[in-house]
Parts: C-alpha cells; structure tokens; sequence
C-alpha cells in the first residue's frame, strides 16, 4: 500500500515531467503555467488510491491520473474567465496574465490534452474509461451553468445547491476513484461503490467547506472568512436560514443584500445561528459523511486496504478515524 | 455508393434527431441553436464516403460522422468569440444571442458531446479513433493559435501561412475521412493516403478562398469580396505580393495599412497582379490539388469506387473532374 503524500509526490513528479515534455510552443506554455501552480493533487492521488486500494498497478495509472489533473485544471482555466478571478492559488489568473482568447485556446487544448492521455490504456479499457470520463466531464460543466444561473435566480432550493455541487465538484472526485478502480478491473459492483463514496464525501467536504466560510478559524482557513456572505453566495446555509427566518430577519437579509461592509459577516452570521442554519449544514455534512463510509465498507476487498481512504475521508472532513 | 446530396441528407437528419433528444437545458440550448444553423456538412458528409469508399458500412459511422459535425461547431463557438463575430452563417453569434460565458460553457460541453459520440464503437476501434480525433483536434487549436498570433506579427513566411492552414482548416477534412476509413477497417497505408487526400485537398481549397476573397465574382463568391484585403489578413496573396513588391508598391501598403476605404482594395489587388501573386496562388492551390489525387490514386481500391471523392474534389475547387 502506498500512503497518500508518496502518492502525491507520485503526480508531482508526472506533472513536472509532462511540462517538460511538453512546453514547446505559445498554447502549451499557460497550460504549464497553471500546472506548476501546484494544489494538493488531490484528485489524481484519488486515481492512484482506487487503483492501490484494488490491487492494480499504481505506476500504470499515472497517466489516468494525470489526466484528471489536466481536466482540472482546465476548468479552473475557464472559471478563472467566467469569475473574473485576478487570482489562482495566489498567482495571476491565465486570462489575466495572458489575455481571454488565449485562456479559451489553451483551455480547449487541454481538455483535449485530458484525453489524449487516456490514450494509452488498452481497447477494452478505453471502452470503459472514456464514457465515465464524458459522463464526468458534462457534470461538471453543468454544475458550473447551474452555480452561474444561480446567481441570478432567488428561488433556488436546498436540494438543487445540493445538485449543483455534487456535480460542480464532486462527481469530478468519484470519477477520479472509479478510474483508478477501472485501471485494477474491480468489479462492476465495487466499481458504483468507489464513485458513489467519492462523490457523497465531495458534498460532505463542499458543505463543510461552506459552514467554514462562515464560521471557521480564520488562522486556519485558507480563504477569507465571510467571503460567501458578503457576495450573498446561495450556499445551503444561506439557503436554510433564508427559508427559516421570520419577517426581522429576512428585512436584516434584504437590508444586507448587494453590500460589501464588513458588519454584514457578524449580522448575518447571527441570524445563520439564531435560525440553527450552521447546526444544520454540518447535520447535513455529517450524513453524506456517513453515506461516504458506508459505500466504502461495502466494497469487497479486505478492511486493511481501506485503511488510507479511511483516513484521507477523515482528515478531508476534520474528523477522527 | 451513396451520393453526396444523400449523406448531406443523412447527417442533417440525425442531427435534428441529436438536438431532438438532448435539447434538455440551458447549457444544450446553445449548441442546438449552433448545430442547427446548416452549412454544407461537408466534414461529416467526408467521413460517411470513406467509409463507403472502403465498403464499410455507413449507418454504422453516422455517430463518427456527427461527432466531427459537433466538433467542428465548437471551434465555431469558441472561434467567433475569439474573432468577436457578430454572426455565423446570417444569425447572431452564441456569445452575442446569450453571453460570453455560456459561450465558453456550452463550447466545452460541445467538446466533450464530441468524444461522447464515439463511445458506442468497439474497444478497437476507440482505440484507435481517439489518438487521431485529438491530434486533429489539438492541429485545429494550434492552427487558431497561429491564426490570432499571425495578425500581431510582421514577419509572417509562406511556409507560415500554409502550415497555419493546414491546421486551421485542412487537418480536419483529413481527420474526418480518416475516421470514416477507420470504421471500415481500411489498410494502414490507405489510411495514410485518405487522410492526406483531404489534407492536401483543404490546403487547396483553402488557397483558393483567399484567391476568390479578392479575385471572385462578387456575384457568387458568398463573402463580401476584398474583405481580406481590407482587414491587412496575411494570407498567400498578401505574403507574396509583399515579398515580391518594388520600394513604390511598399510605400502603397504602408500607405493603405489599417485603412478600409473600399478604394484601397483596386489598389491592393493591382499590386498583386503586377508582382503576380494573383497567379503564384492558383498554381500553388492547383499543386496540392494534384497532390490530393495522387494520394487518391494510390488508394488500394477499384477506380469506380473513387468516383464520389474525385467528383466532390474538382466541384470544391471548381475544376472538371
């Protein structure tokens, strides 16, 4: 069994490679770029993982790996466009540094670039990889439609915030696990098991995400702190607290709304507790959690092979084994 | 042997079918709008005749055949936001109609449509479709790339120019006949010859565009004659009379460099008949034809089964058969 950190030196090595193979011309040099922008790798550690955790051959699923990479990073290109981001990961943004035309080109050269690496599995691989890769793929895409309709819309429920980051973020993460499994041939079974435990602990990790923007350490917290509630993000605690909020409150929302003020962050926190909306989400966290874990303990292969996953779920959500 | 009205026929068909069954939300509309514009559908139309050109069964590479159609229209998509297009084929752009990102958006999505087509041939056959479709399609992104950096640059060769072409606009005719040999299990080398056949075909044609742009018939051509020339657009006309030019015909470019005054255009093309250039590109455009039906030629199969290509050839480039 490889630990989770060997893994990921595994695809920081693959990626440095993979620029130096590659940086030749004015397309591929952003793509490189961004890649060398570093991240956690944590989505091609999750190939490698379900490969491990299947009893296939790690090394030959680097390129697999490399290709959920490189399909991340790709639509963190295009969001940065979309968003407007100045910023990535503290360094200029592609369209920024570079200008928009050339973050759409190099964007699209790198979804290609996403399946050209796929291209060396064999036949009847590709046959099952490609379509779960597609499948993966539009979800994504229309979860980031979903999040950009949702900024202009005021009647978005709960459960499609849910919808819109199972699909924005997490079915990117089950993908990333089934391929690995794919590449070790599990079973068609264990196969459902690994992605429905990638996508449910996505949510589980994207909610609790959400509870921190509000209420987390700002020592610990990589982003500012407030962050969604200034913007008015619809995230599921905004959500909840709009909807269970009395005729005070919601004037205290509407008042808020459109203003950037720091005092908002305390206001509107205030009523995020008084309606139980924090308490709320990570109810909601715990039970995708929970939902993760299950589908792990259901796959068929012996307990001590789940030890790393076990234990990568846990420290995603802050949590003990 | 089908004709080439009859596979027109056939593709436009299953593309009202394709809309038909996945114009389901906000992120297909726009691609469905695209698609259904028209054009010629030659590229599909290309691929259904080798694979009859090779025996093959056509019904059976409608899918290939509809996943260059969609395909193409997404280098539309993202293109005519690069070129700021106002229109496509007579309507309002996506970009224009909706908004840039949604042009973005359902641009990526039509790329991943694209790959999503091919899913139902065998492993085999995947196998070996894929590296071609991303080759073609990373030519495709490369050729934009040239094309967008070519209009900053001042020191644009010939060679240059072609190679950009060939990218841009002839890799893809190739790949697409390549495709339809694929499905029809054709022989390495005529794999090789149908691909540069189109290859060599598109660079041909696409000379003769940028001939016709200044030199057609306003009466026929269906662009707005002397546009190139109006724009200062690099192409071989312009490259060449430029090299060739005296200091007094210089100083007449540099005079008219950036203006659109529709004067300018006489001026342009005199130049380009006094140094010849107007000749030098038919001839270059007539020798890749001839290179086209060599390839052709050399294709290991009964000369009555060619007859479609070498018909569909002379009619692009105006020429008896």
């Amino acid at each position: 069994m490889y630990t989770i950190e060997s893994l990921q030196s595994l695809v920081a090595k693959a990626i440095v490679d993979y620029s130096a193979k590659n940086n030749t011309d004015s397309l591929q040099e952003p793509i490189h770029y961004l890649l060398g922008l570093g991240g956690k790798r944590m989505r091609p550690a999750l190939t490698l993982l379900a490969t491990d955790l299947f009893g296939g051959d790690v090394p030959s699923a680097l390129p697999a790996a490399m290709s959920i990479e490189v399909f991340h990073n790709f639509t963190l290109m295009h969001d940065d466009i979309m968003d407007n981001a100045p910023l990535r990961r503290g360094n200029v943004t592609v369209h920024e540094k570079w200008n928009t035309n050339t973050a759409i080109l190099s964007g699209d050269a790198m979804l290609i670039e996403a399946y050209q690496l796929l291209c060396g599995y064999s036949g009847s691989q590709i046959k099952q990889i490609l379509p779960l890769f597609n499948d993966t793929a539009l979800g994504v895409c229309k979860g980031q439609q979903m999040d950009m309709e949702f900024e202009k819309r005021s009647d978005v429920s709960v459960e499609e915030y849910i919808e819109m980051i199972r699909l924005k973020t997490a079915v990117l993460l089950g993908g990333a696990l089934e391929i690995g499994g794919i590449i070790a041939n599990a079973t068609a079974p264990d196969l459902e098991h690994i992605r429905l435990f990638g996508e449910k602990l996505g949510i589980s990790f994207q909610l609790r995400d959400d509870y921190l923007d509000a209420f987390g350490d700002p020592e610990n917290f990589g982003k500012q702190v407030g962050g969604d509630i200034l913007s008015d993000k619809k995230t599921y605690l905004y959500l909840t607290a709009i909807a269970r909020c009395d005729a005070h409150q919601k004037a205290v929302f509407d008042q808020w709304h459109g203003n950037t003020d720091m005092a908002k962050i305390e206001e509107i926190k205030s009523i995020m507790i008084a309606t139980g909306a924090d308490q709320a989400i990570l109810d909601v966290s715990q039970q995708y959690y929970e939902e993760a874990l299950n589908h792990l303990d259901r796959i068929n292969v012996t307990d001590d092979r789940k030890a790393t996953l076990r234990a990568l779920a846990a420290h995603l959500l802050h949590r003990e084994v």
